[in-house]
């Protein structure tokens, strides 16, 4: 595996390389990371990971600092999984001056998670884009773990019509059902074995609304009330709109998909369902 | 010269056509937009010019509306200056849907030309990245007339990492000094033969600074003072760096552009003169 860091030189190794299939990391990889990158085998020529821990989308109390880096191993694993370029550039090769020109998501980056982290999409939207244009990919494969994420690059993508096809990857789970996620070593073992609670009550809504209840706004606060009677601060459980993550205006109101985030510990822990359109919907 | 109005079928005719030079228009053509295409030859192998009215850059206040259209007479005069492919898309092609993604420049966008037309700049950003990415060129040319769009369209480049250089054309004027525009179709003849005073009076601070002149405030003062008499309202003249547009903090900060706006009779007129930083500065 080639690894670069910097911008001319990852550009002159991908002339001639074909069709390019592209996962865009912050390092700290996990098995969820590496399932892209088997995926993206199938979508390209050529594999292109990128480890980049991008300031620009944490907030001033998010945890930038803290967040954890381990370049070593995360290489080794990129290469066992047959990636074939590794880019890791630094601030100063992404940021040699102070990001200015933003790309702006609309109004609809401020609800869910972008309502507890204010300029996260933005911070996103952007490095991504950058990364998109670093690259020149074909194909770029996002997790859905990070749910609104993808629902945001996907429509940037459309929406700024960059010859790129957004490919959305299976959430991996833990065998007690807990995704996988950089954040879960921020857990005590206490918390980690409580932690799986909130995929599960995420089923069980994703269960009751395949099986017809439409009482949404019910399901929403029995299942906050219930992390919350357990140790959760939940910021919140929300029955959405899978294209665009609004609100449905009906219970038939085209696929959905549960998202909750809440925080256990010093962690804050994000999931999703998603709920497939049955016939009679 | 191949014309194609379809995002899908412009790239299948892109394809194996070596390094595009690429000059996004508004169409109107006049002989500022034939140059900027005979210099578009010696950058590709290809040449792409495109023409669409971006209603994202116009206010409501704006000249949307009334915008001359001429596509006929362009797409003649294009083929005479040896374009190879003009991209024309509608409005449905460009924005099937209402744009919500956008590039948004830092606030210096909103001085200047900025101030009197609150948006214009993030509308520009954003086609021309839209066009960008459609189009891929390896490089694009844009006039120096309108000397803070290009600024925007330079930084915004460099600081997305777009794989593109952006070239600047030497604006083209009439005998008399007036800057080519589209907009000078809306003079009458009476207002045609005042409008070369605004870039005589550019041209008289340019050689006042060059020759020492430091005294910048009474220069942009006299200037507007002298258009007001004679019948121009005037939105700015100002004297700014180059590279960013921004006030110079001493007289010799880098090289200096005067730059000014100004409305005869239905017509918005803007101009700039370049002063080269000398020796002692």
């Amino acid at each position: 595996m080639q690894i670069h860091s910097s911008i001319p030189e990852l550009r002159a190794a991908l002339r001639e390389r074909g069709r390019i299939a592209f996962v865009p990391t912050m390092g700290n990889l996990h098995a969820g990371h590496i399932a892209l990158m088997q995926e993206a085998r199938a979508h390209g020529d050529a594999v292109v990971a990128s480890i980049f821990v991008n300031r620009l989308q944490f907030g001033p109390n998010d945890d930038f600092d803290r967040y954890p880096r381990t370049f070593d191993a995360d290489c080794a694993q990129l290469a066992a999984a047959g990636v074939d370029l590794l880019f890791a550039p630094g601030e100063q090769e992404l940021y040699p001056e102070p990001q200015a020109y933003h790309v702006e998501p609309p109004a609809s980056q401020n609800q869910l998670d972008g309502e507890f982290r204010p300029g996260h999409f933005r911070g996103v939207a952007t490095v991504v884009l950058k990364l998109f244009n670093i690259v020149q990919p074909q194909v770029a494969l996002f997790g859905k773990k990070d749910y609104q994420q993808l629902m945001v690059l996907r429509n940037m993508s459309r929406q700024l019509a960059l010859p790129i096809a957004i490919v959305g990857g299976e959430t991996v789970r833990a065998a007690d059902g807990l995704a996988l996620s950089s954040r879960n070593g921020y857990l005590s073992p206490g918390e980690r074995a409580e932690a799986p609670r909130l995929h599960r009550l995420l089923q069980r809504i994703a269960t009751a609304v395949a099986a017809g209840d439409a009482d949404f706004a019910r399901l929403e606060a029995d299942a906050a009330a219930e992390l919350d009677r357990n140790g959760w601060r939940t910021d919140y459980v929300a029955l959405r709109r899978q294209a665009d993550l609004q609100p449905p205006r009906s219970p038939d109101d085209g696929p959905l998909v549960v998202l909750a985030a809440s925080r256990l510990g010093s962690a804050r822990l994000i999931d999703n369902v998603e709920i497939p359109a049955c016939d009679g919907r």
